[in-house]
This record gives structure tokens, C-alpha cells and sequence, in this order.
């Protein structure tokens, strides 16, 4: 695969939509993104509908599907949304991914006849609330981030930081998918079981070492049948979009319970992804090659492929913003803690972690939800997590208001955001993924 | 709670049904029972329906509901178990599910009246095929088996078998919902990375050391809403019931990619249950005092209750079996490898595992399955695994036609039973959970 190969007219650099927001060179959503969400008017109880965002406004599908005329394969294509039904739209596959891609492209297009019978399908995002964009039906959290599993694997294991498998497996572990929520969650901080280091045995209380992961979650589109694989030359097809995911950790429980079968009531109170989930062909002009740093192993022969090493990686620009109770009175905006780009963070493929999930026969089914890992860039300003912030709760981080942070505080609002950029291509984005810390219960 | 309060008449030890197969004493399915299946006639594409078993014989309930008349309350309760959907008659809670299990009781009584107008309604068990018995939203697996868990922490950390968290922490991980399959399942032999000890790089491969693991599955009735929790007095009626679980397992696999963060293919290609689920009522009779041995830490406060320590524990006992595809060619029966019993074999009770997951706010849901771990027994020949029976493939066994055995073979069948018994109550059972290993696939 090159970089370019699948650009197509939705990609047009001087693509230009009807709706104004979507023009403006700092939206999120131009006409070229077009990400899909669950949503409905915010305070009712509406049905929960698919929409797609542009500029500013959402459209809604199954408002805009009545609004116009289309063919039998539009119609076919169109069904599963108008039923605000994500999953069975991706289970369809990528030639009705790119249908309606390519309809919707040009039915927002600036001077499209469809604007007027369109235009009264909008309603302005801030007006929106979200559900979750579809069922995810398994959630799995890789571990791609090299940089933040070598300076973590420092603080829990010093001697042995990064383990051998590490280049060779993509490492991963199943999560919990019923804790998953969208942008807005409110995250109650978990009580857990710790214990110190100078304690003769654990105690039962709230979380003190509260942290963030700042991941992207793959969104699994076409699934495989048990037993079955999909491998290096099938990934990409089976893969629908993207969204930012936050990995809530509860440090100190992590530690004292995460051997020998790992993670477990540390990350599985809540887990926070974006609402909108753009889609693999809108981030086709930001594909980059795959390579890895001179002396690694290459990857087996199951985790490789031309099109992986041509262009595997993707250049998403992430941040993580921190807006405390304080930092919200006082009506302050929030503060950036750090930044870092998938593609120089990664140190596995969206494809790979596909190949390698379904390389023993598991069945991936659409709607599930692929985590990262912690996506933190190599200089030490760029790590996605409190816990490398903080080098491992020693040295607190200052606020430009003067508050500090070793980890996460009651009241804190955690910001996602994702972006990306490149030459000849219109610039777009991931919407923002936050949560707010909320006390322990008592007791 | 005593070990008896919960008895009540549809324990008595001498009820008998109309159906006289229910009778004989070594059926798993005494009218004392009563557990519940998806099921339909084998071979057909007749609607997925919730039967009760009794005897050799399976009551379909949505043909015996309309046979019967009902009060209002019946009719509520017994509404989604009439539409085939076991997680909503799960989610009305346990009034429900007694009343439906009294009405059961009374109907299937040796002279009832509903006899004629039921005994239409059977379908012998032998003409079934089943489903999932509902739906599991997460799966997580316990690692509850301290026998176990020092044997196999013997073999892959020699010099610290079992943890320092272990008798503090329930230690379980999220498992793989999508892959979870029902009795009679195949189960292909996974391809997977793996590293010789005397080997620079891993390889990619057929398992070779394929192996199944003895567990008990508990089965969520009501779950709590997110941020909350289910603490010890709240949990047991949160538990609808049990099912045995073959968590299989490739070791090779494992043993190279399990850390930091714990298995993940090496699990997640199968996990195969038991049709029927044995209601936590039905198991009433069997509950026995939990206790830990003399000078082991006793459970911190969020997980000790005296009702726990009164009958925390239940009496299953267990059984392993292996039928070779030799010995189904020469129609031979199949043989015990093992055998253990779940009051024995667990560290953790039912009860703590429910108040242990939702303790940080974790949220349970109506059909979440939660495994027990490799209920192995205190002695070597009452291990719940190849890996402990073969002391790491080291040892094989040899089967009574002289085949030997140190993991599983490709035409392998494993079958796994479950039963319990007591006195002054009717023993019953499980029924079996079986699965056999398919060759892997070329490539």
C-alpha cells in the first residue's frame, strides 16, 4: 500500500461544504471526516440516532435519509442507520462504508441540490447528547505504547523494565466493556485494595494514585468467524474507524493486584471514548510507514506485510488536558499536561493488533473495541499518564493557578484530543473524550 | 444464613414428579433441580426456547405456559422465559425466580393436575441441541483454585509459587465473551507465538501444549449500576446460578506471552459451558461452612460476612473425563482423568467473587458469567488440569487402551461433571460440559 493509494474525491483538498463551520480550517469535522455518533437532542428521550458531524451541526441520518431519494444500494446501505443501528451498518462491510461515504460527501458538498432538503436535518452539536456510538460487544487494551512500557515497566519492575516478549507479542489483555462510557462520564473514584510497601498486610479503601491513559480505540467493523483468522492482507478491511479512550487506572490497586493475571478491578470502574468515531477512510491521507528502530526485531511473518511497512502507522496528534474544580469556578480553561503522536508512540499497527487478536482463532465482532495502550511519545513530556508525569507520584506537576498534581484530584475534568495533519490534505479531528473525577462513596 | 434456611418445599427429599425418569436416583435432574437451557429441536431452525430439564426430558416453557392458566404475578414472571429470554427473567430478581421455581415444582409433582396438559410439552434431551443458555455480556475467570494456583505458580516461577496478594486478593481477569461456547462445542487448536527456552526469537506455530482447565461458572441474576457496589450481604442474591466451564488454555502460548498483563490468546480461542444452569436454589442444600485453613489471613472486612462464613462454601463435587478419538472409534467409554470438589478446591467464595468484582464500581449485569479458576483438588490426582496431571508435560498418562497423554491430542474429547450431594436432600447434578480439539488449520 502507498501512503496515498486510497485517496478518493471525499478526500479533495478544495472540498467544500454548505454548512459554513465545516469550512473553517479549525473544525474538527470538515466535510472530509465525516465520523459517525449516537446522539439525540440533550434532555429528552428522543431515540438515540446516528448522526455524522460537519463543521459544527450533526446530521441527522435517519432524518436525512427521508429527506432525499436514493438507489436500491443507498437504500440497502442507509437501512442500518436510519434504525440507529451502528453495528449492523459496519457488519455490511467496506463497500457500503464507502457508499455512503461518497453520498454523504456529496450531498454536503457547497452548491449540492440536496442542501435544502438537508439543511432542516441539522442540529448544532452543542445541543446533543451521546450514547455510546454502538454496542461493544468485547473490549480489549493493547499495550503498543514502547515509551510508556518502558518508563511503567522502570517504576514495577526496575530491574527488568521492558520484558522479552514484548517486541515480538503484541502485548494486550482483555477489558471490561460494561464500564465503557462516552465523553461527559463522570468517574467515581474506585475504593481497592492496597497495600504499602512497609505494611505486613493490605488495606480496603478509596483509590490514591487516580491516573488517565491517554489511548485511541480501534473500532472493529467486519468480524471473523471462531476459529478462523484474519490476517496482515484482511486488517485493514476489517477495521471501520477510530475514537480517543480514556483508560482510567487506579495506580496503587494496579499494583498490589495486577500479578500474575493482570489488570483487573485497577481499570475496569470506567473507561471514556470519544463520541464520534471517524472512520479508517477519512484518516487514509494520514497513513505513514511502519518502520522499526534499527537492531529491533522485525515482526513474524504473521504480523507483516508490504502495505504495513508502506503504510501502516498513522499520524494522529493527541493531548491530554487536565480542568480542575478549581480551574472550572474560576471559569479558567484547561491546561494541556502533555501531547504525543500515535505514530511515533506505537510500537504495533492498527493491522497488527487485528492479525495477531484473531491469530489463534478468536472472534473479533463488530462494534468491539480495540484500546492502544498508552500512547506516550519518548521525551518525558509526552507521556499519556500521571504515573510518568509524576515519575511515579515523586515529583508533583504545578498548574499555571498553582494547584498541584501528583494524580488525579476529586473534581478534575481529564480532556482527550486528537488531531490530524498533513501536506496536501485537509486537516481534521477526534472531538474531545473527558471525564470528571467524582469522590469515593463512603464506606 | 445456616446452611438450611433456604429450604423450603421444593427441596423436600420426598417429592416426586410425574415424570418418572426424574426419579431415578442417578439422574442430574431431580425435580429438585430444575435448571434452565436454551434449547430446540436438533437439527431444525425452530426458535431458541428456555427449557427446564427434569429427568431425561426437557419442559419447553413457552409451550407449557400457554397450557397452564396463571395468576398475574406467574404471568409476569414467567413472560420473558415464554420469549426465550433468560437474562430479562433473570434481571426481574429472585421473588421471581422462586415464584417460577414453586409453580415448576407443584406442576411436575407426582399427581398434579397440570400433568395432562404438560406432558405434551416434553421433549426427551436426547433430541435437543442448544444455545448459549443467554446472554454474557463479560466473562471474567477467577483464579480461585489455591491448589492450583501453587502448583502452576510452581511450574512458571519456581522460586515464588504463590503470591503475596493471593490470600488477600480474589486474583481474576477479564476473559473473552465472543468465544464462549456450549457444550458440544469444537474447538480448533490454536496457531500462536511461542519461544523454546533455548531459542533467541519466539516462533509461530500449532500449540503444542493444549490444555483444558476444570472450572464452575457462576451466572449473574441482578447486577448494580455503575459506580456502586454489591457488598457480602447483597451478593448472594445477586447470583442466579451455575454451570460448569472448561476454561481451555494453551500453555506454550501462555507461559510466553502472559506477562505483564496476563493471559490473552491463550484463553481467549474457546471457553466452553454446560447447557443447563443450576439455580443458586437448587444448590441450597448444599452449602457448607467456609473456612480458612489455621494461621492464613482471614478475609478483610468487604469480604467476610457471617452468612459467608456460615455456608459460604457449596459441595460440588467434580469430575474430568477424556475420550479419545481412538476410544470413540472403538466405542469405548470415556475415562475419569481427575476428580475434586469445588468446597474444597476454592479459596474464595461465590459470594466474595460478586462483592470482590464490584467493589471499585465495577458494573454486573444480568448473564455476566464469572469462572471459579481450575478447581484442583489438595492432591496430585485431583488436579483440574493436563499441565498439573502431566507435572508440567513432563509425566505422561497413560489411558487404559495405552494411549499416553501429557496435553491434548487433536480428536480429543474432554467432558467435565458436576454433582452434588447431601444428606436429608436429593443429589443432582450438571449434567456434562464437553468440547473436542479440532486439528489446527494450515498456516
Amino acid at each position: 500500500m502507498n501512503p496515498n493509494t486510497h485517496l478518493d474525491a471525499t478526500h479533495d483538498l478544495a472540498l467544500c461544504s454548505w454548512v459554513a463551520s465545516a469550512n473553517d480550517g479549525a473544525t474538527d469535522f470538515p466535510i472530509q471526516n465525516l465520523p459517525y455518533a449516537r446522539a439525540r437532542r440533550a434532555g429528552t428521550d428522543e431515540p438515540w440516532r446516528i448522526m455524522v458531524a460537519i463543521g459544527d451541526q450533526a446530521l441527522d441520518l435517519a432524518a436525512a435519509v427521508l429527506a432525499a431519494e436514493h438507489t436500491d444500494a443507498q437504500t440497502a446501505a442507509l437501512a442500518p442507520l436510519v434504525q440507529g443501528d451502528l453495528n449492523a451498518f459496519m457488519t455490511r462491510g467496506p463497500a457500503d462504508w464507502q457508499l455512503v461515504r461518497e453520498s454523504l460527501s456529496r450531498a454536503l458538498t457547497m452548491g449540492s441540490p440536496a442542501e435544502r432538503a438537508l439543511a432542516p436535518c441539522l442540529i448544532a452539536q452543542s445541543a446533543l447528547e451521546f450514547a455510546l456510538p454502538c454496542t461493544i460487544g468485547d473490549y480489549t487494551d493493547f499495550y503498543t505504547g514502547i515509551h510508556h512500557a518502558t518508563t511503567v515497566g522502570k517504576l514495577f519492575r526496575p530491574d527488568n523494565p521492558l520484558l522479552p516478549n514484548y517486541q515480538w507479542v503484541p502485548i494486550g489483555y482483555h477489558g471490561r466493556a460494561s464500564s465503557i462510557g462516552v465523553s461527559g462520564q463522570t468517574v467515581r473514584r474506585p475504593m481497592g485494595q492496597t497495600k504499602a510497601p512497609d505494611s505486613d498486610s493490605p488495606q480496603f479503601g478509596p483509590c490514591k494514585r487516580l491516573d488517565f491513559e491517554l489511548e485511541l480505540g480501534l473500532v472493529i467493523g467486519t468480524g471473523n468467524a471462531l476459529g478462523e483468522r484474519i490476517d496482515m492482507a484482511q486488517a485493514e478491511a476489517a477495521l471501520f474507524g477510530m475514537v480517543l479512550l480514556n483508560d482510567w487506572s487506579a495506580r496503587d490497586v494496579q499494583a498490589w493486584e495486577y500479578q500474575p493475571l493482570g489488570p483487573f478491578l485497577s481499570k475496569n470502574f470506567a473507561t471514556t471514548i470519544s463520541p464520534w468515531i471517524v472512520t479508517m477512510a477519512a484518516l487514509a491521507p494520514f497513513r505513514l510507514p511502519f518502520t522499526r528502530p534499527a537492531g529491533d526485531p522485525q515482526p513474524l511473518p504473521y504480523l507483516d506485510s508490504a502495505a504495513n511497512r508502506a503504510a501502516g502507522a498513522i499520524d494522529v496528534q493527541l493531548s491530554v488536558w487536565i480542568e480542575t474544580a478549581q480551574m472550572s469556578a474560576s471559569k479558567a480553561s484547561a491546561v494541556r499536561l502533555s501531547s504525543s503522536n500515535f505514530s511515533e508512540a506505537a510500537y504495533w499497527t492498527a493491522t497488527q493488533l487485528v492479525a495477531h487478536h484473531t491469530a489463534g482463532g478468536c472472534n473479533l465482532q463488530a462494534g468491539d473495541l480495540l484500546g492502544t495502550g498508552t500512547l506516550s511519545g519518548p521525551a518525558p513530556d509526552q507521556a499519556g499518564s500521571l504515573l510518568e508525569l509524576s515519575m511515579g507520584g515523586k515529583t508533583p506537576i504545578t498548574l499555571p493557578n498553582g494547584e498541584q498534581r501528583t494524580f488525579l484530584a476529586d473534581g478534575d475534568g481529564v480532556i482527550l484530543k486528537g488531531r490530524c495533519s498533513a501536506v496536501g490534505a485537509v486537516a481534521l479531528g477526534f472531538g474531545e473524550c473527558r471525564g470528571t473525577v467524582l469522590p469515593a462513596l463512603a464506606g
